[in-house]
């Protein structure tokens, strides 16, 4: 059985420093069912939408083989709205609005057919969002988990109640800091594996991403960006590579992951030159393996003998 | 002939969350000579100090043969003494105070023998003395510049001189975006090298260092640090441990050159392990090396098909 992804599935108003765009394709189980497409199969989405949801929508996720029954369509309600707008460098980011609409009364069944998935995404919503779904699967064999600030923050318990299930849990420098109340990274690092997840990765923009597992450490490059159009959805990206390059592999070595963390670097590279989902809806797969490449090259250096 | 360093030399008084220390060596020339001098020979600095400076300063810098024809000391004179204090997490750095002293009138005069240096290091202190060493010299075949936000701030006209003339600059992340007026780091980086200088690092701390050059560009981790003891210096040991690698190699390629990044993150990495120099002043050149190969673990990953 295959990749089971849940999170939302979002209409979004994006403002950045050079364009504007209204309800666009948005959500984090959008982008990660669309990035880790490109790796494995079968994908399937677990999530929530009203019936003003576009039907294009639901072809693009089609075109990638991304499995809908999980898809619930509310007649009558609205979908998920949020409103962002980024500032010079993109260093910072304003909520605009967010209209929860048929999220707010979202509660995740899992298709009996489903709920066998060997792996799990839990997108970045509601902690108690994703225990709720953890109760339904049959004992997965991997679990990767996303979550942001504004959960640390207001729901700080049921966050920690998930993250000791989970095998794997994905945030960036100052949520980990947050999370550990720890300002050193490394030592925040140990702290949350502390937490419960075997694994760890630490995501820094533009300075790349770090694994801890293994008592090893993995620092992965960022892909050097000339422009950033939209990093809407970059954490997501990421997040949907590397699970689909670990779950195609079928290969939970620190070795793989490493592979994996530069597949999520590869796919979020990607989403940021677009807006929305764009960016990540036509890559060939030959253009993914050369940027892998790319960032091999970026990266690499010879033995220098003393 | 050698390695030619020029800079300053101090006595420092630092103050760290974790612990205080009054007229400790300083200076950016030391620290760049002794990083280098694990390398390669002759390493010889240019600089001044007063007769108050301690006989054990001068016998640790002899111990690492380091040449010292170039330092003056003056009779009567008081050595440079800069004061500084970090706070939490070492993000910020008080100047307490700086007793310029001996260094106010410095007049560095490059030896006869000294001008035929091959590489040439200027250390961060201000552009009209950087060169006015340039003036002296006999067309060296490698020109490594280190500078500061200082400089660009008080006396940019004076720094782009230098820059047009030096092979490789090398700034801290911050620095390059106020040198060049451009966020973005990659723009940044392409602007600076229009400026002159062939090849460019920049340094961004606990997140690494890229390296520009050849139409390519190299990322270099930043070694996981559980406890940074004092921060001091770093940079300075970074440009040591770079250029006294290269200048041992005697190879100017790119791929030299990446090895001679992570040799300097190694130094660096080595240095704010403790107070003043005394993180780089014992090494043992299989420690030195044993930390390189743990850059190449941190860094390296194996090809991942599609």
């Amino acid at each position: 059985m295959g990749l089971l992804i849940v999170g939302s599935v979002a209409l979004d108003t994006i403002e950045t420093p050079y364009d504007k765009i209204d309800n666009a394709l948005g959500g984090s189980t959008t982008y990660i069912s669309v990035a880790s497409s490109y790796f494995t199969d079968p994908v399937d989405i677990i999530g929530v939408v009203g019936d003003d949801f576009d039907e294009a929508h639901i072809k693009m996720l089609k075109r990638h083989n991304i499995g809908m029954d999980g898809l619930q369509i509310i007649k009558g309600g609205k979908t998920f709205r949020w409103g962002g707008r980024y500032h010079e460098n993109f260093n910072v980011r304003d909520t605009l609005f967010t209209d929860l609409n048929v999220f707010e009364t979202f509660d995740p069944k899992i298709p009996e057919n489903l709920r066998n998935a060997e792996y799990v995404v839990l997108g970045n919503i509601h902690p108690a969002l994703q225990m709720n779904v953890l109760d339904q699967m049959n004992d997965p064999e991997f679990i990767v988990c996303d979550t942001m600030n504004l959960w640390i923050d207001i729901s700080k318990n049921e966050l920690l109640e998930v993250i000791k299930r989970v095998d794997i849990l994905i945030i960036n420098d100052s949520e980990a800091q947050m999370l550990s109340g720890e300002p050193n990274i490394i030592k925040a690092a140990k702290m949350i594996q502390d937490m419960g997840p075997e694994y760890l990765i630490i995501k820094k923009g533009e300075h790349g991403a770090l694994l801890f597992g293994d008592d090893n450490i993995f620092s992965a490059p960022a892909f050097p960006m000339f422009n950033v159009f939209d990093p809407t959805g970059a954490g997501d990206t990421f997040a949907g590579g590397f699970a689909g390059y670990l779950h195609k592999k079928k290969d939970l070595s620190f070795e793989s992951m490493k592979q994996a963390v530069i597949y999520g670097s590869t796919l979020a590279s990607f989403c940021v030159e677009k807006f929305s989902t764009k960016g990540i809806e036509d890559l060939p797969k030959e253009k993914i393996y050369e940027r892998f490449t790319a960032f091999r090259d970026l990266s690499r250096f010879e033995d220098g003998q003393l």
